[in-house]
């Protein structure tokens, strides 16, 4: 088993992360996106998609998309429960992780692809319009999350979940995104600083 | 407990189908979202990202996001499975379900948003070269489905899940989007026939 990513690519760095909070050591390979490795045939055939994360089982069967790879983990080792527990613990935290990945991350990460200098030859046509609308979308949840956070420890409820990952690793990505963090949202930091002091977000 | 949708939209319809196919009846109270009723301070109190559907349970708690929905009656009501089942299973449906929808689905969404001249208060900015850039991504989709689907029954496998609601509801969201079918997708013809004709789509 192993899992194609790239180090520096914001959906590898949820899937690194949901593995140190689960404790389960997968080796990874890294390719490099910016030098065409997505392209090339062999790995079109494992993602005809394109994009990084795959997971590879040991039968050679590979599994795209983020959530999947992180679903498959939770169902082979379900504690602790990173998707939630009960069916309105699960659906809570489907929710909130597709508002974070929806709202957030999809936003931050079409600022940076439709605004960044290197992405001009991955993201065709960039449409720099199309990135600047982007930026007050990501502002906006981020406004919302403060408030939300006024009340509950993490984003999802009182336990730490795949919303938290997600909404972590779209913060972050503000920054090669150029988006700047408004000041003045409390609950926001605070919360910001408690997730990224776990081992987890250095993975 | 009710739903609050919008009965044109695609995602509501998403809901409805998978709601049809496990035999659950809740009742629909109609927004119309053209009139601003996703504005309104009483919906935005139950959805801030002001998005239908939002499952409203006996004790007033809101769900939001669709696959949220879907999820808390997976959970409520296991058979028939339409998010999978195994590890493997699950992760698999979760993967194919993405693909339609970040693939398939929110291309074509993006499109009618863009484009559509009834989307210009509710979609602002409207980036048209935006809405433009979606329509060949909406395309490759397809071609990619056409051939995956000549080697088995449905989107994810042999049997129908929420992966095949997902791209039914994008392939006939073409439609308003104005996007044309490619003819000679017989596997993706064969495919839309049969989901097409389950009671389910007419839901």
């Amino acid at each position: 088993m192993k899992i194609l990513q790239t180090n520096t690519a914001p959906n590898p760095r949820r899937v690194r992360i949901f593995l140190a909070e689960k404790g389960i050591q997968v080796p990874y390979e890294e390719l490099d996106l910016m030098k065409g490795a997505l392209k090339t045939p062999e790995f079109t055939k494992l993602n005809p998609f394109q994009r990084v994360p795959v997971l590879i089982l040991d039968d050679g069967t590979p599994i795209a998309e983020t959530v999947a790879i992180c679903r498959y983990f939770e169902e082979m080792q379900p504690e602790p429960a990173l998707f939630g527990k009960g069916a309105l613990g699960r659906a809570t935290v489907e929710m909130w992780n597709r508002r974070m990945e929806l709202g957030l991350l999809l936003s931050v990460a079409q600022a940076f692809r439709h605004l960044h200098p290197a992405m001009a030859t991955l993201e065709v046509p960039q449409v720099a319009a199309w990135g600047e609308a982007n930026k007050p979308r990501a502002l906006e949840v981020l406004q919302f999350m403060d408030k939300e956070l006024a009340t509950r420890r993490f984003i999802a409820g009182d336990e730490y979940s795949i919303a938290d990952i997600t909404a972590l690793v779209g913060v972050d990505f503000m920054r090669p995104a150029r988006i700047q963090r408004p000041e003045g949202l409390k609950n926001l930091a605070r919360w910001h600083e408690e997730v990224s002091a776990r081992p987890s977000a250095k993975a």
